[in-house]
């Protein structure tokens, strides 16, 4: 199995993603599911987020490299902001630009909760941010409205529930060329620390995401191009920027 | 009609308050419920939240008197952070202090939206906060996390359809003593325009809640203590902090 997929037919739907195949399952993706029906064929249908969190959780300053760069502290917890969940669309989905500022794409690891606050899995996650709206009042650091415009929160194509973090790199190309490639393992508080330290705090529930930060290499997007995140094990989220031709 | 109520009862039941009983609906309460049944007596249920939001807004900075005494100029745009929809509980609920810190009560009125990014009607909220962990990190505001613990987002008893903006007050008592008293009509951004801006970036669902930010008097509670919220119109929201007994 490559991993959990989510489409729309008459109603939510999922399955596991085989190849080129999609075994569609029945009940709880979280619990015990079971197939149903016949394989069909993964072109047939249009994915869509294969998760719709009611948390979704996103790191700062969760890299080493990154972390050097900018000057930042190291931190035993994580330091989080929360990103409005309807801010997620899936592979394929057109981002759109902020009314005014530019805005970012950030390739990150995102991780599915499953029951009682266990990893589930893992999918991607394109954070996207309006880098000049962060910023915009000198009192206020609006880390929640710069990550949680319309289409802000692409997230996909599929869930795996294992992943190997020593060796998995996290690529971003932006139209084609390479824009961020950094590794899983310069992660400086790993993903089951994450979820054990935020859960104390916080009632984590099956189907949160928490998108464990970015590193070197975020870069504004201009409408006509396209993002495409990858990483080893899970796949390629890639879409498209409204508006716009691409450039030559 | 008081306002809409939603209590368990084999499964999320919910009516309109009526004096001492409630009248059951069935349906969608943001599209056209219908009556079903006969009323019952309002004291034979427990009130859980009336609201299961997924984006739990929360404003900073948004009454004159409050941004007078902290010098923080006025802003044109709600300034806001996210609150953990899992933090919510309802009517009577206890309030669990965090592991570390002190944390502070902010009486708040609380937007109900609608259908089509309307406003739907008006509930309490008790903007439970962190307030040592808000600042806890010298680099990164946690608005977030203090904001986000099991318990920290008291909602109800009820929503209502219509409140006097030009009239209604907020008051905020701990153990039977007044702490908060402020007017909404102090609001230095008002309801419709805060939905208005910010449904411009994020879009807004059905129920989601955005607590109008919190003017003077915010203090910390002790476990022991009983916290009470009322504002004219929609009635009074109380919770018990857990643990340890009243201060003599």
């Amino acid at each position: 199995m490559t991993g959990w997929v989510v489409w729309i037919d008459g109603g939510v739907r999922f399955g596991a993603l085989l190849g080129e195949n999609i075994q569609p399952y029945r009940g709880d993706v979280f619990g015990a599911p079971e197939p149903e029906g016949a394989p069909i064929a993964a072109a047939s249908v249009t994915l869509v987020s294969p998760v719709r969190p009611r948390q979704f959780i996103g790191l700062w300053n969760n890299f080493h490299a990154l972390a050097e760069k900018q000057g930042n502290a190291k931190t035993d917890f994580p330091l989080y902001f929360l990103k409005a969940p309807s801010s997620i669309i899936g592979p394929g989905a057109p981002i759109t630009a902020p009314a005014e500022g530019k805005m970012l794409y950030e390739g990150e690891l995102g991780i599915v909760i499953g029951r009682d606050q266990s990893i589930f899995g893992y999918t991607i996650v394109d954070d996207v941010t309006a880098r000049d709206t962060l910023p915009a009042d000198p009192s206020f650091p609006q880390w929640a409205r710069a990550k949680s415009f319309r289409s802000f929160g692409p997230v996909g194509p599929c869930i795996v529930t294992e992943i190997d973090l020593s060796t998995a790199r996290v690529q971003v190309a932006l139209n084609g060329r390479v824009r961020q490639d950094y590794a899983l393992s310069d992660m400086i508080i790993p993903p089951a620390r994450i979820v054990e330290l935020v859960g104390r705090e916080v009632a984590l529930e099956p189907g949160d995401v928490i998108a464990c930060g970015t590193s070197l290499g975020a870069l504004p997007m201009r409408p006509g191009m396209e993002v495409s995140v990858s990483i080893d094990g899970i796949g390629t989220l890639t879409n498209p920027v409204a508006g716009g031709a691409a450039p030559a």
